[in-house]
C-alpha cells in the first residue's frame, strides 16, 4: 500500500495540447490518489498564439509553474534552440517540484524537452499519444519520445501495436483512447451551435451568416517544408476565396514556417479583402469542437480532422503530407496542396454531408483511464528494449 | 554528379568518443569528396577529465568550433541541463557552419543534443554505433538517437537487425563495423608494451614493476544507480587491493555519479594507501589499446571490454549492469558488484590467459567504409517509420 | 609596432543599432590596421522587426556569426531571458572568434549580454554611446555597460563628463560624436525626397500624396511602463488620426510592451481604418534619414528625434518619459502621452518649420574617429574606479 | 499602511556569500513584516566546493528554489556562460516566486545574473556590499550591480560615499555595516577554540598540535590573472612549508583559475607531502570565524582578512592584487605573491600578535538594520542618475 498520493506533473507546451489532455487533467485532479502539478510552457503562454492560461484557470486548474521558452524566428534554428531552452528550464522545474511521474504529450517538437528533463533525472516518464505515424519532424520526435518514455498511453489499437513493435514492454503500452475524444463526446449530443462565434470570440475579417452553413479551416506549416509555408497557405486561401462559402479560419501554431503561414494570410487579406472569411486566434476547446461538429467540413491539415472529427463524423479535406500515414476514418479525404483539388473536394464534402462516427480513437473515457493507470501502475525509470 | 565536396560535421563530446571515431575522422579528412568540420564539446574540453584537444590537434585535425557545456554537479539534474545547453549551443554552431550532414556518436547522454540540433534544423543526421543494448540512461538515449537519425552506421550484425526492427529503412542501416576496432587492428601485431606508462603519462599512486604482468581497471558510475556510485567503486577498490596485483586504474567519465566514483577513489587512496595501484586520467587512444592488449585482464564496466577487447582477445571482468545485454564475445565474464566475486574471476582470468580474437565488432576497416558511405549515400532529412 | 591587425568584433542586436554604428563599421572595415568581425544577433535577424541582414550584406559587410536569441513574449520576463541566452551564446561566439576587442552599442537591454560575454572573458570592451541619460531600463543598462567597459567612445561632451564622473579613467573616455550623425551628414545636402516610399518599401495602410508635406511617427513602448504600451500608443494614434495629416508610421522595436504597441496599432487600423496613415516595418538607414529630413515633424519617442534630428533640424514632438533627460537641442518639444497635447504641438511644429542644425552629437566624422582609436589605443581589460 | 508582508528573495550563489548574509537572512525570517524566499544557486550547491545546503537547512532556513548553474572549466569562458545560465534560470525562478524585492550580494561574477533577472523584470533590486574597491573582474561586476540596483545597503562609510559618487540617490544608499561582522561579534568574546577542527571537519593532510598556535591560509585565484593561478599558489605553498608552522588551509572558491589553484595544491601535496598543513573544503561560518579569531595570522587574499579580521584583530598577510584598494584596517599587511616576502611578513605577524579591533565594517548589528530597511523603505524599480 502506498502511504501518500502520487505527484503527476503534466507539461502543456501549446494551446492544442491543452485540449488534447484536458479530460485527463480533470481526472488526475479529482483522483484521490493523485496530485496534479500542471506546468504551462512554450506557446501556450503567448498572446500571439492565443494565451491558454486564461482558459486553463477558468477551467479550475491551478498552475504550478510557467516557463517562457519560445525563441522568435519560427524557423528550424529557433525550433531547435527553443527545445534546448526547454530542456534547461523544465529540468529545473522538475528538480524543484519533485514529481513522481511526468507526462509528455504527443509529438510537437518541444515535447522532447519534457522527455529529456524527466528521463535524465530518473523520473518515470509517461508518453501520451505515441505510436502514430505522420510526416514532418513530428514523426521523429514522437518515436524518440517513445524511446525515452517508460509508460505509453496510446490512442488507438494501431498505435499500441506500433509502440510494441518499437521494442517496448507490452505491459507498459496501454490503449486508453485519445482524451480529445472525451471532449468530443461531451458535446456530441448538441444539435446546433448555441454561441455566436463573432460575439464570443471577436476575431478579425468579414462577418457573414453562418447559420445556413459554414466550413472551418486550420492549416499549419509543415516543418520539413517550412520554406513553402506561404505558397501552401496561398493555395488554400485562393481555393476558399473562390469557393465563396462562409469560413471560420484559425491562425497556425508556432512552428518553423508559421511566420510564412501568418504572413501569407495577412498579405492575402490586405490584397484580396476576402468577404467570406473570418479569422480567430483561439477558441475554448469545447467551443472549437462545437464549431467543428456543426461545420460542413474541416479543411487544412490539423490532426483534429483525423482525431476528433472521426468521432464527430465531420467531413475533412486533409491537405498535403502533414498527417501522412496517421490513422484515419472514412470521413477524411486526402488532397495535395493544390487550389483546384481543394475546391473540388470541399464542394463534394459540403454536398455529401456527415459520416457515421467512429471510435478508432476511443469512446470518450480516456481521461479516467489515464488517471487510474497513473494511480495504480508500477512506476519505474529503467527499461531495456525487448529484442 | 555533385559539383562540390560534402561538409561533414562530427561532434565529439567526450574523450572516449574520440577514440571511437578517430579512424573515421581520418578517413573523412582524407576523402576527396568530403570536408571535415570537427566540433569538440562537453567533457572532451575539460582538463579534469583529460582534455582531448591536445591529442586531437597532435593527430593532425583542426577544430571548427569548441563548446563548453558541462554543468557541474555530476548528478541527473546537471546531466539534463548540460544536454539543454548542448542543444542551444550546437544548434548555433551548425547554423553557422552549414554542414551537409552531422554525425552523432553512440549513446552518451549529451549525444541527443547533437541529434536534436541537426534533426530540427533539417540537416541529415548520421548515427554511428546505434542498435546496441545496455542498461542505464544510455539505453534510452541510443534508441532515441536512432529515431532522430536518417542514416545508421552500426557496428555489428546484431545491431543492424535491431535498428531495422525499430522501423528504420533497411537501406539506411549499414554495418560498417566499429571504428574503435580500426585502432585495435593498428596495434594488434605489437608483441609487447613499448612505452613506460609511468614515464609517459605521470599519473598518481604507487609505482610497481608492470613488466611481469598487470591488469587495467576502468569503472564508470551507472547513471540510473548513481547514488550507489561510491559503494560500487569501493567493492572494486577493495577487491583489487586484496588481489594485490599491479594495476593501472583510470578515472571515470563525467556522468551522474562520477563525483561519487572519484570521491570513493580519493578517500580510499587517503585511507588505504594501496601499493599496487597507479591512477591515470587519460591516455592517447593507441597507447590505451596497447595497455589493454598487454594486460592480463580488464576489470570494470567500460564498453572497451566488450568492443576492443573482443578483437584483442584480452580477458574482461565486466562488473554490474552497465553493459547489460550489449553484444559480447567469450572473453567477457560478467560479475555483480561484489568484492569477493571480482577477486575470484579476476584471478581466474589472469591464470587462463588470452582468448581467440573475434570480429563481431568488425574487422578494422570501419573508418574507410564510413567515409565512403558519407560521400556516396543519398542525404535526406525526412523519413517515416516502416510499419 | 604591432605585427598584425587587430580583430574588432562588433555585435549588432537590433535594426536601429545598425544605423547607429554603420559609419564606424565601414571605417573599421577599411582601416588597414583593423579586421572587422561583425556579429548579427537578436531582433536584427527577425523578419517581424525588419530583418537587417539583407541591408547589411547589401552594404558590403560579411557576417562572421548570426545568433538567434529573442524569446517570444515581449514582456520583462522574456527580455531578461533573452539577455541570458545572449550571454551564453555570445560568449561562445567570442571564444571561437578570438577578437582583440569587442564593441557594444548604447543601451538596449540585450547589449549587456555583449558586455558580460566580453568582460568576463578578459576581452577589452569598448562601449559606444555611453554616458547619456534617459528613463526606463535603458538607463540602468547603459551605466552598467559603462562599468563593465574598458574604453568609452561617447557621443557628446555632456556624456563624456558623465562617464568620467562615474569613476572611469578620463584617458579612456573620448567624445567621438555619434556615428548616426555621420549618416545624417551624408544626406544633409539633399533638397528633396528622391524615392517614393510606397514604391520602394511597400508597407500597409492608406496611400496619400506625401509630396506636399508629411510627418513621421515612431513610438516604442517604455519598458518600465510596459503594461501601458497599448494605452500610450492609442493616445498617439487618435491624435494623428484627428490631425488628419499624411503620416508614415514605423512599427516598434522588440521590447517588453511591443506586443501591446503592435496590438494597439493593429486593432486601431481594424476599427478606425485611418486614411492618413501608412505603416512600415523597416527602411534602409539612409532612406530613413532622408524621410526624416524632409518630414514636417517626427512624433513619438525615438532617440533619432534627439540625435539625428538635432543635426537635420527636423522638429520633434517627443512623447513621454522614454528619452527623459537625454541631451536635446531646441528642435525637441516634450509632451506627455496625451492626445490633445500631441495634436497641439504637432500642429505648431508643422507650422513653425525647421530649426537650425546643431552639432551637439558630433559633426559627422565619428566613424573614422572610432576606427582610428580602435587601431591606436592601448587595449586592456583591467581597471579600477578612479575614486 | 501595507496590508501584507513583503516577500524578500535572497539569492546565495556561493558558500562564502552565505556567511556574509546569514545574520540578515535570520533577521528577515524573523521580521513580522517580511517573508524570506531563499534561493540557493551556483557553487553553493556543489559538493566539490562544500555544499552549503546542509549548513543552511541546519541553521533553520527553508529553501524556496535551487538552481544548478556552474559550467565546468573554471575559466573565463565558463564563468561568462555560467552567468548566462544564471540569468535564464533565475528569471524563471523570480517569475514564479513573484518577490516584492530581490537581494543580490556583493560582487562575485554570477551575482550580476541575479541583478539582471530582477532589474529587467521590474522587481526592486537591493544590492548588499556595493561601493568597495578591489581588482579583478569583481571590480567591474560590483559597480555594474550598483548601476542595476535600486537600493544600496553598504558596509562602510567609504563605500557609502563611493556609491553616492556613482550617481545614486543618497537616500537610497545606507551604511548598515557588514552582516559578516554580526557573526564575528557573536563569537568575539570566546577566549579559546572549543572544537577540534580535525575531529569536527575531517579534511585531509597532516595532523599536528594546533593548541600552541596555528595560522590559516585561504587563497583564491585572481580571475584577470587566472593563468597564473598555479604559480601564485605555489609561492604561498612553498612559503608556508618553509615556515613550518601549523597551518589550516582552505580550498579555493569556484572561479576562473580555481582548477589551477586546486591543481597546484594537489600536486604540491603529492610531491612534497607537507607535514605542517591540513586542508579543509568548508567549515560552518561561526566555526570559521572562531578559527580565525584564535589563529596567529590569516594568510592569502580572502576578503575575510579585510572584513571580519578587522573586527577580530587577527593579523593578515594579504597577498597580491585581489583585494587591491578595498578598505582595510592596520591589521592588514600587503605583500606581493613572493615566497620570501610571505615568509618574512607571516613570521612578523606571528610574533607581533593581535591588533585592536575596528568597526570600519560595522558594529555587528547589520542584519537587523537590513531587515528593518527592507520592511520600511519605499520599493521602486525606476531611477535616473543624479548628475
Amino acid at each position: 500500500m502506498r502511504d501518500s498520493t502520487r505527484k503527476i506533473c503534466v507539461v502543456v507546451t501549446a494551446r492544442p495540447s491543452y485540449s488534447r489532455i484536458k479530460s485527463a487533467l480533470k481526472a488526475i485532479k479529482e483522483h484521490p490518489g493523485l496530485e496534479l502539478q500542471l506546468v504551462i510552457a512554450g506557446s501556450a503562454l503567448l498572446d500571439r498564439y492565443g494565451n491558454a492560461v486564461d482558459f486553463i484557470e477558468k477551467d479550475g486548474f491551478s498552475i504550478a509553474a510557467k516557463v517562457f521558452m519560445v525563441l522568435e524566428g519560427e524557423n528550424p534554428t529557433t525550433m531547435a534552440k527553443t527545445t534546448g531552452i526547454g530542456v534547461l528550464e523544465l529540468t529545473n522545474v522538475f528538480y524543484n517540484l519533485k514529481p513522481d511521474a511526468v507526462v509528455t504529450i504527443a509529438d510537437r517538437f518541444e515535447t522532447i524537452a519534457t522527455s529529456i528533463a524527466a528521463a535524465y533525472q530518473n523520473i518515470p516518464l509517461v508518453h501520451v499519444q505515441g505510436g502514430e505515424v505522420t510526416g514532418s519532424i513530428d514523426e521523429k520526435v514522437r518515436h524518440a519520445n517513445t524511446k525515452l518514455a517508460d509508460i505509453h498511453l496510446v490512442s488507438s489499437e494501431d498505435a499500441r501495436e506500433r509502440v510494441v513493435k518499437l521494442g517496448e514492454n507490452p505491459e507498459k503500452v496501454i490503449n486508453t483512447g485519445c482524451p480529445s475524444i472525451d471532449l468530443a463526446r461531451e458535446i456530441a449530443g448538441e444539435k446546433e451551435l448555441l454561441f455566436d462565434p463573432f460575439e464570443k470570440y471577436g476575431g478579425v475579417g468579414a462577418k457573414f451568416d453562418w447559420k445556413k452553413g459554414y466550413i472551418v479551416v486550420m492549416q499549419h506549416p509543415v516543418t520539413t517544408e517550412y520554406k513553402d509555408a506561404k505558397k501552401h497557405i496561398l493555395e488554400t486561401l485562393h481555393a476558399i476565396k473562390k469557393l465563396d462559402y462562409p469560413t471560420f479560419w484559425f491562425w497556425p501554431n508556432v512552428d518553423a514556417g508559421s511566420d510564412g503561414t501568418s504572413n501569407g494570410i495577412r498579405s492575402f487579406r490586405e490584397l484580396e479583402n476576402p468577404q467570406n472569411m473570418h479569422f480567430f486566434k483561439n477558441m475554448e476547446p469545447l467551443d472549437f469542437l462545437r464549431l467543428l461538429k456543426n461545420s460542413k467540413a474541416l479543411v487544412g491539415n490539423s490532426s483534429a480532422g483525423l482525431r476528433e472529427c472521426s468521432y464527430l463524423g465531420t467531413p475533412v479535406i486533409n491537405i498535403g503530407i502533414r498527417q501522412n500515414r496517421r490513422l484515419r476514418w472514412q470521413n477524411v479525404k486526402d488532397v495535395p496542396s493544390d487550389c483546384q483539388k481543394i475546391i473540388e473536394e470541399t464542394k463534394k464534402a459540403i454536398e455529401n454531408g456527415y459520416f457515421d462516427k467512429s471510435d478508432i480513437y476511443g469512446n470518450g473515457n480516456a481521461g479516467n483511464k489515464i488517471a487510474n493507470i497513473l494511480a495504480e501502475t508500477e512506476l519505474s525509470f529503467s527499461k531495456t528494449i525487448t529484442y
